[in-house]
């Protein structure tokens, strides 16, 4: 069983990372992007014996206690059979 | 309309960064966890007034040559109302 966990900044923090990739994009000629944030793109592989319910569990533990700081960022888990 | 770019590393790729995640995860109690990969995850919001095709459109070219490098990553675009 597979887990993607994206982390993304609150909305309310400030992106520097994103605002420079944004100013990059603009000195390249795409005009019409109006804003980019960057985030962070995890796949954890996950025991094929545990159930659904477990493997969730310990993905979001995963993703709340290591992958993400819950102070100024956002994340969520998705899984894929 | 916004745009959300997944970039991951190509399977074939070492992913040492990914490895030291799943070496720490593994030092802190989750044993159930295979592997680890990490990529990149970017939201582009574009001008509301472009129609979703030419969106689309910008999108691929600007994670494609900014935000992606094709030799050792592959990409994938979402476009979110």
């Amino acid at each position: 069983m597979k887990a993607k966990v994206y982390v993304t900044l609150k909305p309310s923090v400030l992106d520097p990372q994103g605002k420079a990739i944004h100013h990059s994009v603009e000195l390249l000629g795409f005009g019409q992007v109006t804003d980019i944030r960057q985030g962070k793109y995890f796949e954890i592989a996950l025991d094929a014996e545990l159930s659904e319910a477990d493997a969730r569990k310990s993905a979001e533990k995963i993703a709340k206690d290591v992958l993400a700081n819950p102070v100024i960022e956002d994340y969520k888990v998705e899984m894929v059979k």
